[in-house]
């Protein structure tokens, strides 16, 4: 049933209709806001001195077909995960003991670590956190399979993105099916389309109501005299995803009527400051177009910091220690982003060992812990002699694997056959920053077609990737939840030729989904 | 009191004040669609082979200061404006006559007339006819003045731009004003700004409504059996400025559930028909997206074919003929195209002679019509002796007047002291094709910034230009109006150092304003 729903689709367009869909496509997305700022590899700085150019974010001209019931369990489990994530953060300990192997070796955890550490031997001064995640899946469907199966790639617990274009990008399929209305024509008729248009996506509503809990928890000013609060947004020097950040932004601002600045992640030793004389430590902004005004932020969101390409010197690191220092609510801590490490993932997922999932998610109903179980592809630790070494050097059972490090980010995976090879040329002292994952099995016949941001068209086989949104805001200091939520979602899709790469990379394209 | 509000706006910029206004312009320009096509002389096509570049349109960091007078009465004789050149439209002795001192000199009038004139002879089948207009204006305030009086530059009757973008500018600058929301601080201060923002733009509302009602009045399908109805917007190859008339498409597709489409000027031929069988000559549209499928178009909205290089071949002009002959509501007739020649105005202009104000607007009262002729800047005809020749050749009083083609379209004004000089240089005979009209005197002191499309910021001395759209659809056989609506305005502001220039050719920007 499964493979029938792939193989005819999308349908076969005709030049005609090809120019049709993507001029509108182009011009949508530009209407819309649907954009990215173009790569210097496809417009270059000279030619584009001022950066006033934009360019539609990588879409797929169709809809992917997506199973429902994979869709709902999804955002089923997604409140679940919430509070999965906040009880890991809320462990200190274990976490630590976690990250105890990797500071060895991974200067970029260890630095984090440090960073908590010495705020900790301050004593912090805010003991709520926020976080907006989002929970990338697939779809798993080996040829023995009759139904797919819902499989976790990652929990992204810092930065997640493109929850700002991925409902625009459902909006646009949606007009394109509609498209005109009464009489659809954009599409060449497919089954599929009958009275069909992806679901409900509200990932700006989602993500924006967890900022505007957090802010409005963070109560009254701590300053003396009382000074306005606001919400930071911290970024990255020349983000391109700049339109996904914005839509949260502006939501933010039309509707919760909440004042939001953004902040360059090298500007915030210059901008924000924490008076000595303060216990309280309120983290002031002084926007450097209106001096002689100061906000008090209530959130730190960041949108930056999730990468060691974040930490350039010392002094990124001696900034991150001062937001985190702050009264500020932040999002995420940096406990929450090392619960967000994939070594944390896969100690979730260990077979063997205590139960961390039941004993995280204590008061949650056993079946729902099987079903979040249920999502966890088999991962394995490579730190000593074991399974996980046992598949990966075994050139057969490889193949059916791919390594991962364990930091964030994305990067450098090692797939399948060019795993043994790759252990074998690094030290096995290193081993144990790299974890072994069963390779997921999603549909073979997916096929789309998607309009790139340097305007080329490409067809063929992809593989597609579905995140859920939730945020969660609890407090520290005795794990009580103030706000657990889900809602909205991303659809990505990669060619399936290419085996890694986010979407801003250009690798892969932003999609939605029609349910079956 | 006018000159005070002018001499200290806008108020000066920091360097960090500047760069946060440039930065967040062009940042919600992208994100809301304020965008234009790259023009080639910035991105050259090789660059961006894929046209998937935009940028923002050229704005103004500023609104501009407009006397509530002014626009107030610009929006209380819009609907009279609307009537009045319906019913010249509808006399089409009176064009006639008007037109054959032009029909010698200039094939471009004398083409159009041609059109008329063949379609005419066969019959026309649609006598209801739909004006999306746009009435422009200067405030003139000569140094001997106290209150600034409204003088109409020109009345647009075909292709009436900027509606779709010039309401979002309206929202940039509204944005700015209240950012962030309680604490306004993106402007420096200024007596102004203080709970002020832009008088509503309702444009796209109003454009859109006019071309629904006509769509509505069109009725059921003339076509055997049925076709579904649409309507058609006719565009140019290579319009830079798309995403205004989208803004109209996506109106009359999501609010008024329409069926909309875009075809370029060059295609009309090979996608449209009139099946000769048919006496009614429906407009049979197939796109060629999805050629099995076949629309009946009730209304023409042209966005092309108002200037003499719309026409590069004998197909063009056939093409204008099988538009002109269908039965589809023309926006704009041909005859109601040639009522918006400059030389129209004249004709009303003149202030000897029958009244001809008073003859079009029979029924109106003498107090409005009057109103209406104090928008008028003194005019003349140049094509035998008189006042206008003297004027005009004399050093010192063509000082204070323009030279203008009779053509729609804009471009080639001769200002000032070269009007004597370039009336020698051309045959006596082609003065005719000129009109000479005296100067606006715009306030002296008026200053704003722009942000160019590509991305250059420049300051300066401004002269303004307010339009005011106006919808009218009447009944060409009796002059039976059926609708007639004002709504919207656009503000383009230009460099003073820069005589002419439409904002799609980069010399000046949109605007809003803020009324005093």
């Amino acid at each position: 049933m499964q493979d029938s729903i792939y193989s005819d689709y999308p349908p076969p367009l005709s030049p005609a209709q090809k120019d049709f869909l993507v001029t509108t496509v182009k011009d949508w997305t530009a209407q819309h806001g649907l954009m990215v700022r173009p790569a210097p590899s496809f417009i270059s700085k000279e030619s584009n001195p001022h950066g006033v150019l934009a360019t539609n974010a990588p879409v797929t001209l169709f809809p992917s077909p997506f199973p429902r019931s994979c869709f709902e369990e999804a955002k089923a489990l997604q409140t679940v995960y919430n509070q999965l994530y906040a009880a890991i953060t809320c462990d200190e300990e274990w976490i630590g003991k976690i990250m105890e192997d990797l500071i060895d070796v991974d200067d970029f955890i260890s630095n984090l670590w440090k960073v908590h550490q010495d705020v900790k031997k301050e004593g912090y001064t805010q003991t709520l956190s926020l976080g907006l995640y989002r929970s990338d899946y697939m779809t798993h469907a080996p040829p023995s399979s009759t139904v797919p199966a819902l499989k976790q790639v990652e929990f992204n617990t810092i930065s997640s993105s493109f929850g700002g274009l991925s409902s625009l990008v459902a909006s646009l399929h949606a007009d394109l099916l509609n498209s005109p209305p009464g009489h659809p024509i954009a599409y060449p008729s497919h089954p599929l389309f009958n009275s069909n248009v992806p679901p409900e996506n509200t990932a700006v509503e989602t993500l924006s109501a967890g900022l505007a809990t957090a802010h409005k928890a963070y109560g009254p000013s701590k300053s003396n005299p009382d000074l306005p609060t606001c919400i930071l947004f911290v970024v990255q020097e020349n983000e391109r995803n700049t339109f996904d950040q914005l839509a949260l932004f502006r939501h933010l601002t039309k509707v919760h009527n909440l004042p939001v600045f953004r902040l360059l992640r090298s500007e915030i030793l210059n901008h924000t400051s924490i008076a000595d004389s303060n216990p309280s430590r309120p983290l002031v902004y002084s926007p450097p177009h209106s001096p002689k005004t100061r906000f008090e932020v209530s959130t730190v969101y960041l949108r930056c910091f999730y990468a060691p390409t974040d930490y350039t010197s010392e002094r990124d690191w001696e900034a991150r220690t001062h937001l985190e220092r702050s009264a500020a609510i932040k999002c995420p801590t940096v406990l929450n982003q090392l619960a967000g490490c994939k070594i944390v993932q896969q100690v979730l997922a260990e077979s063997t060992g205590p139960d961390h999932l039941a004993h995280f998610l204590t008061g949650t109903d056993p079946a729902t812990i099987n079903r979040v179980r249920a999502t966890f592809a088999p991962q394995y630790d490579l730190s000593s002699s074991g399974r996980g070494r046992e598949l990966a050097l075994n050139p057969e059972t490889a193949l059916n694997h791919v390594l991962k490090p364990q930091r964030e980010g994305g990067g450098n995976n090692i797939y399948k056959d060019a795993i043994p090879g790759f252990l074998r040329s690094i030290p096995e002292t290193e081993w144990k920053r790299w974890i072994l994952m069963e390779l997921i099995t999603p549909p073979a016949e997916a096929k789309n077609v998607a309009l790139r941001s340097d305007g080329e068209v490409l067809g063929g086989h992809v593989i597609g990737e579905l995140g859920v949104y939730g945020t969660i805001l609890w407090d520290q200091a005795g794990g009580k939840v103030l706000h657990n939520e889900q809602g909205g979602w991303l659809m990505r899709t990669k060619a399936r030729d290419v085996n890694e790469g986010g979407v801003a990379t250009g690798f892969s394209s932003l999609d939605s989904i029609l349910l079956f």
